[in-house]
């Protein structure tokens, strides 16, 4: 993969299991970036653009379950390639500070080592769906199976889709993954304990990613 | 590619340029197929499933125009991973002949050549998405610019959606794209002149398709 650097802006991705507090966490960074004055986009995958949200309709609404291991991962890389094309890298262009929920390590860890489609091959796949378009900085949230299963239980029906439907046997499967992509580039990673204050993890990403805003 | 035979049934794969009379001929085919008392089963991409349909209305939507051409070759491939999945591997397990109307060379001659994201990549990838599961039989119409442009311009408003724009200037990347996929596996292309009259090509293929069933 590229790491060069083409944009002004900074490209951050949140990435951890179902459960890690990931959402919140990247909720909570955007807000803190935003008050401390500076541009920030909030987006998710799959999603953030409007053809990736209506394949993230398809991708996640039970109706259409089982959908194929290959077919899925496919949506995804498709709806990453839109987001990348359309969302992604406009912002970072003009020099927002772009925080996505999930990217592709996402995929790499629940199609590749989950779904047994192979880590290398679904990073290959996505390399290319973004045209090498890598994060600056990923913070990855850390947290083991019992921690992510409370927090699953502990939600509200809004969130049950069929990507919240991992078994917690699939847990340290999916962690492993997000870990050995962090130790391939320890610095462009940013690991944190899931099992601190939510508000600690903000401050500490938060404190991250404006030293490396500021780098640049 | 795996060119092993899983299947009891024949996998038939019609291809060519816009307004080589394609979708014709694999109607008329599989209806000779029927008449002659064999199971037959026309199918086509993008499509060939529920998903694959929905894929096919968001391709070919002009309102969804420009689709960058990453995220158009990662859907088409999804469709395809679907098709395969859905219908052609269920059908070809029970004994059918399975003829569609376009599949991996349209994508290799499309997306690969002309929309000049590499013929040996999106090769691959639509290897990935369908398993390996490469036709027995490739019927390739073979038509000239003029010919073509010519029966595009004929038409029906219908048929106008988005793959059907494409310009004169592409149709001899087209041709040739499809014509280096028929060279490297002669043994598993039928390449007919798209001038021939349409009842002789659909006997041509009708007799090829019948010796190769008949030999199974």
């Amino acid at each position: 993969m590229s790491t060069e650097t083409e944009h002004r802006g900074l490209f951050v991705a949140v990435e951890g299991p179902d459960g890690s507090g990931k959402s919140t966490q990247a909720r909570a960074l955007v807000a803190a970036l935003r008050a401390a004055g500076r541009e920030a986009v909030l987006t998710r995958e799959p999603g953030g653009s409007d053809l990736g949200e209506t394949l993230r309709g398809l991708l996640l609404d039970p109706a259409h379950a089982p959908v194929d291991p290959r077919t899925e991962a496919l949506l995804f890389a498709a709806a990453r390639a839109a987001h990348a094309v359309r969302t992604l890298r406009p912002a970072l262009a003009r020099g927002a500070v772009v925080v996505t929920d999930r990217y592709v390590d996402s995929s790499v860890a629940y199609q590749g080592a989950v779904r047994g489609l192979g880590e290398e091959w679904i990073a290959r796949l996505n390399d290319w769906a973004t045209d090498s378009l890598v994060p600056d900085l990923t913070m990855l949230i850390d947290v083991d199976a019992a921690t992510a299963a409370a927090r699953r239980t502990g939600r509200d029906g809004d969130g049950a889709d069929r990507m919240e439907q991992e078994t917690a046997d699939q847990h340290e499967a999916l962690r492993a993954a997000f870990l050995a992509r962090a130790a391939a580039a320890p610095e462009r990673y940013l690991v944190l304990d899931g099992a601190l204050d939510p508000e600690e993890l903000t401050a500490r990403a938060l404190a991250r990613v404006t030293a490396e805003a500021d780098a640049r």
